[in-house]
């Protein structure tokens, strides 16, 4: 993607001179695109017109065939900017890369319909520093014509950008489970192991050595966990969900004793001690997805 | 080690004929070792002794030199059946397979020492069907000597084994903080990730394919808060621990609406909350670590 393309590539707008939209604006005008940036607070977006965007009015930028891509604060906003911008958005690729949940994707993706438009639903799970890496992943879900239209230019964004379903909000869904529920705790749980590490004279080096073992370890047991969920079985050989449970409360009663964090292991002996209660004991740990309802932890 | 040693390997003693001992067992028998078990109910030996091991009463075991390995069920188990071996310790090379806390090891550390015992501790962090391969770790702390004398047998054992220092308790502290507060929470993390994206229609091959993806941006936001913390630098010019918390709301809010368990994510609202309110909001997520003690969390 280092060399111009030999299709044209289409004139790119971008809604949203942020962190994040001023991270995609410089690598499309590095690739040779032709990018308008606008911003509520002008101001914004002077360093990348000295890069070589064009910029102007919201009326003037949304004139003309383009993709248009939101990288806007929320949903209320970048809906709030779309109307105001009173080019009908007949016929326009909207790409909304704003965070938020997948409610407010297929809203969004109703209120685009009814004036026209294709939307592609984004949802951005990497830093703005990663814009432009071949790792870096987007999630994008909605009118699939968008997404193979311009797939080339939205990989140039991020490498790693997949295609994940029609549903507007299915990119929300995978956001909300695994860059919430998944990832952030586990670097919450991290942190709190990290502490109580160190307060026990564990070297930084240590937590640095030991690292890639756990994040193996842990990539067998999500893997063997989602065989187990997937194929409806929770017996084990190894050790059953009550010996975690009582491994649990032993590591729970260590991290209290010496007075450090302990809020997310506090929060999975609960979730263990309501799978032995639901008779899930002699059951792999994996036997927690059958505990699905929120209402068996209050 | 497939190969018979050059130098004699040490008659092995080993107390506890569970899964773990079981597995230990065959592993040092498959290797040519001379093996004795004992096991409270006899019984449990059988299938050990048709496999080649020795077996007899706990005081006809404990006779004679031996590298003695201790697989029963907790601390004060060890302890007790060590008193009633009534063979002195004097000189024995103990190593304490047993899970539990660093204040434990260090006691029975203590109650060894004063018999004349070599202790070392051991905290295994695998599964039994691990036992004897490369990538398998036990951490072991505690008599240097032990470990020194009798490392290629216990790298035959788990062969990523590490001695992380003398201080006997240290293998539980690296225990509590890995397999308890980290390995095990992330596990219960994604089993709710994986909950909720399975009631969206999100599919078990969907799951297995972001995996790779989600470890490695954890690997490497786990190495980035290492350095953070051990420079004491909580600066970014990425999202920040108020920006963190804003999403963590946003996710909770989609799980629960689709009534779905959020305990571990709730839990993880509840430390980003502690910490805006501490004032660390304009830093890194990494600044959780400044709230070291747990009665921040009330």
């Amino acid at each position: 993607m280092k060399n111009p393309s030999p299709i044209p590539l289409p004139r790119v707008v971008i809604l949203g001179a942020g962190l994040m939209g001023s991270a995609i604006a410089r690598e499309l005008l590095r690739l040779g695109c032709s990018v308008d940036v606008w911003n509520r607070t002008p101001a914004k977006t002077t360093p990348l017109v000295q890069e070589g965007a064009g910029t102007g009015t919201l009326q003037s930028v949304m004139t003309g065939p383009a993709l248009v891509l939101l990288c806007l604060s929320n949903y209320e906003t970048a809906r709030a900017v779309l109307a105001e911008a009173e080019e009908p958005l007949r016929d326009a690729a909207l790409v909304n890369l704003v965070t938020g949940s997948p409610t407010e994707a297929e809203e969004f993706s109703s209120w685009a319909s009814e004036r026209g438009a294709r939307y592609l639903d984004g949802a951005i799970e990497a830093y703005p520093n990663d814009i432009g890496q071949s790792t870096t992943l987007v999630n994008y879900s909605g009118h699939v014509d968008v997404w193979t239209d311009h797939r080339e230019l939205l990989l140039a964004i991020a490498g790693a950008s997949t295609y994940v379903g029609e549903r507007p909000g299915a990119a929300n869904v995978l956001d909300a489970a695994m860059a919430g529920s998944f990832y952030n705790v586990s670097i919450g749980a991290f942190l709190e192991a990290q502490s109580y590490a160190l307060s026990q004279g564990v070297t930084p080096q240590q937590l640095r050595s030991g690292l890639p073992y756990w994040l193996e370890l842990l990539r067998r047991s999500l893997e063997e966990g989602i065989s187990a969920v997937e194929g409806g079985v929770y017996d084990t050989d190894q050790a059953t969900l009550v010996v975690y449970h009582d491994a649990v409360r032993s590591w729970l009663s260590t991290v209290n004793h010496a007075d450090q964090r302990s809020t997310l292991l506090t929060a999975n002996e609960e979730s263990l001690r309501s799978a032995v209660a639901a008779g899930h004991g002699p059951r792999s740990i994996f036997a927690q997805h059958l505990l699905t309802s929120k209402s068996v932890f209050s």
